[in-house]
């Protein structure tokens, strides 16, 4: 058993007194049974259906390590929607966890204050040769002295195949297998922990992934009445939609409760729709601040979105979501189109001094302006948020990654432009954020890359892919998304002792966090206690 | 030209120094021209683009009453998306209007507080047996007599065909060509304003109607990013939305302006998509405010809305929309479930006596429970909104004329029921509204009725509304929503002059509204002010 006051209400839960609950949720299903495929409790049992389309059984002999499916009332079996491990990815058996078997060595931490964050973007199957978990240990010191103090790990829900970014995750308790599975997550948490490390995790909770969903077969996850680029929106507000809103808050407990895991990273929460006066945004906030009350230690949500919308994080008092943080972007795209000069994409609406100024003193730099990439107004007032509710980066996976030959800056900027980026987020009165590698300069490029195991669905993503970079600024080819290749290419040298440029690149970001670390003049958030002035002939941001 | 301080940016724009302005939105079309066809303008004039997608020409000679047409590069004419008057209905000529030209009576008027709306519901084609704006007139004083403060009138946007409920409508600037148009129109509220009475306006924001809708020739005004019930929902947060927001901002602005609204109900707001910072409805109650402000009456905005949810008439500081007052559904369902003992549909969520009694002390009866009906939680907590917020009523448009056989109260529920279901309304803390014919037990059905001109959209509506009510519980056949006859039985007598009981209950409506304008107690609408408490067993029910 986990720590006490937490329990997932479905999925397989291991019980203090021995034996396995199995609770699946299949309002389409009138019966259902467990398939236990393995260990001494091997064997077919039928479910005990509870109301509102909940089964249920549970079973003595069944224990951490067992393999099961379930069987819906079709005869056809599938993987546990709320599986905490698929150990053969998307398409097999789910395995029983016991979360109480690890060893937590982490007592006493107390996660570190929102505004200690600065944020190193770790991708697990190319941050490491080995592509594991338990590989990104190692580098913990590296980090440490780096000066960062927190890692933030693309999400590692069960993707089909072993090589993906995250963002096609089906199984979203299930830690990716290929990265070492739950074990290996924990020890990590475990570890980082240990070296006063805060990790964060990024969530998708506005998709499904395309291969390997089988929900469908369970229950009304999705709606026909909101489109997302990725296919279709989950229902979090139509008939049957309560069970998908506990899925998504079962969710944000399990990462904080059975890993450990000091916050979440919402991707493109402009993608989830729901229209009930209370939110799985709101739900979200009010849930994971309930866990951070109760275990006493810091706990954030992080929004990434697209909007320049402080409602997110506007208190629930002012009607507002109530999460922490969130990215902005602008800030991103002020600062590269001014280094880089690109004109194309969403940077035709940047490149002016004045707009770097407006995200020193704004954050966003869209607060109601016409933007002509989107063609309409964009974006709504910072108001009063402190500094230290937005993060800002020069450079993230998806800023490199989404390019057409994945490029980071250091493939195009000269060194004194490289210092002066890492310079201007680093020395912002907001949260810091690095793509791993940033930091001493990492030439190889961050591609898209998937290994999915559809034909039919990997010519769809080389196919969107080439229309995406059709205008690319890229010479070469695109990488073959499914190529092996293309993720071997996309792994980072953290572990080589780094010469010349890089060394210098390196030192400069240590120095860049040990001065925002002392200088008391960096630490104020208070955006109205702050001045910026630019002389934009000579290119030189004051902030007082 | 209109009172100063108001002008249309689109649409034809009759000139102070004569002349006409002509202004189109149509970024689809590099060119466009303006035929005028009647009056000693007549001809072809090309238009001057604006840029983003505008184009313009002002024509000396044009003046009130020219019919024309914009002609776009595909070389097709089509009505003015702004048009004020379709004076052959959708698919013909638009008519230039010259709102400057009518003579306003109703100088001083004030408007009334929000307190003291009692509203009466009329659809202006079955009020009369002429069916127009004008035959309204007549009956003003009758609704003087019977106590009511303000008539609203449902859609009267240019519909195809002579017969509709107003929610197809397609010219939203365009007063119903059968009802008389925009000059009629200008004399009905004219004349209300004479006797006092506010005149409220039933807009449809969240669709198009499904027939002589030509708005995709112009520009992107529909999106695929949602759907709603009605087919595809307006563009209000993606590429070229600005001018979509503009129309209906114009459109708030134009009923205010030109025409002397005291108010707007908004249709359906559910189905208003916009998950921009600053969302439309936000942007209407900033704009329908501003215009109270510079006119200096009473205006107000109305939601109809289907979650339970006070954020709309929270106000921007509480990051709300600023909406005035909502309508409240659950108040009707909670009483007319235990007055009809139904419970099919929706009212199979209601029908406890505790329902009213909550209806009644906090206006919302779903609050965050779960609804059968709905297969999930429904609604959100009505904090500390006072009564005057919230719009009751024990008929309207949709619980009479969406029922199988349009069956009123009156058609199955005993004299002294009527009289109950007419107490709770009218004494109760909130804002009553009055279905037309309500106040003394119409006989006559409202049934759902159409003239549309094509035959397959015609065969649609028959097969959606016999699978709509396949499980009705009117016994006779669904009469044919496209013939004249189903219009006609509709048609309410309040000219006749009432003897028995349509007398009594007529009297008794008198009587209420009387009471609820003499007696202090029935006007506190704080509603922690007030205790309520009910003996279920009698099914009685005190306020104090």
């Amino acid at each position: 058993m986990v720590a006490s006051g937490w329990r997932m209400e479905s999925g397989a839960t291991v019980l203090e007194e021995g034996g396995v609950q199995f609770r699946v949720w299949a309002p389409k299903s009138k019966a259902a049974s467990v398939l236990i495929l393995s260990g001494k409790a091997a064997g077919t049992v039928p479910m005990q259906p509870e109301g509102k389309g909940y089964h249920s059984v549970t079973v003595p002999g069944a224990m951490d390590g067992d393999r099961y499916l379930f069987q819906l009332e079709s005869g056809k079996t599938y993987p546990d929607p709320f599986s905490r491990y698929q150990p053969n990815g998307v398409h097999e058996p789910s395995q029983v966890v016991d979360p109480g078997l690890f060893h937590w060595m982490d007592e006493g931490w107390q996660g570190i204050p929102l505004e200690e964050y600065r944020i190193y973007e770790i991708h697990v199957g190319t941050f490491t040769r080995e592509g594991t978990f338990e590989a990104v240990i190692e580098h913990l010191d590296y980090l440490v002295e780096l000066g960062v103090s927190a890692i933030e790990l693309m999400p590692v829900s069960q993707c089909p195949g072993s090589r993906n970014w995250g963002y096609d995750g089906v199984y979203h308790f299930a830690p990716q297998h290929s990265y070492g599975g739950p074990d290996g997550l924990r020890r990590l948490v475990n570890a980082c922990h240990k070296k006063g490390l805060a990790v964060l995790l990024d969530v998708v909770y506005n998709h499904f992934g395309p291969e390997g969903c089988y929900l469908d077969e369970f229950g009304p996850y999705f709606t026909e009445k909101y489109r997302t680029p990725w296919g279709r929106a989950v229902n979090l507000d139509g008939a049957d939609s309560d069970p998908v809103l506990d899925y998504f808050l079962s969710n944000a407990g399990y990462w904080i409760n059975e890993f450990h895991f000091d916050g979440l990273r919402l991707d493109a929460v402009d993608w989830i729709f729901d229209q009930t006066p209370k939110p799985l945004l709101r739900r979200l906030a009010d849930e994971v601040h309930r866990q951070r009350e109760r275990l006493g230690r810091g706990i954030y949500l992080f929004a990434e979105n697209d909007t320049n919308d402080v409602r997110l994080i506007n208190s629930p008092e002012k009607c507002g979501f109530g999460l922490d943080a969130q990215w902005c972007d602008n800030f991103h795209h002020a600062l590269r189109a001014l280094l880089t000069g690109e004109t194309t994409g969403y940077y035709e609406d940047f490149g002016q001094f004045a707009q770097l100024q407006k995200a020193f003193s704004e954050a966003f730099v869209y607060t109601g302006e016409y933007s002509r990439y989107r063609r309409r107004r964009h974006g709504g007032p910072t108001e009063r948020h402190p500094g230290f509710q937005f993060v800002v980066f020069s450079q993230n996976h998806d800023q490199v990654g989404n390019r057409k030959c994945g490029d980071r800056l250091s493939a195009t900027l000269p060194l004194n432009q490289l210092l002066l980026a890492a310079s201007a987020v680093i020395l912002s009165p907001y949260l810091p954020l690095l793509f791993m590698g940033e930091e001493y300069g990492e030439r190889a490029p961050f591609h898209y890359f998937i290994d999915h195991g559809d034909p039919e669905l990997v010519d769809m993503v080389r196919k969107g892919k080439h229309e995406e970079h059709a205008s690319g600024v890229c010479e070469g080819e695109i990488p073959d998304p499914a190529a092996e290749e293309t993720f071997l290419e996309s792994k980072v040298s953290v572990a080589t002792p780094k010469e010349g440029e890089q060394a210098v690149i390196l030192e400069f970001y240590k120095k860049l966090f040990s001065l925002r670390a002392s200088l008391p003049a960096l630490r104020v958030f208070q955006r109205d206690a702050m001045e910026v002035f630019g002389l934009p002939e000579q290119k030189v941001l004051f902030l007082r």
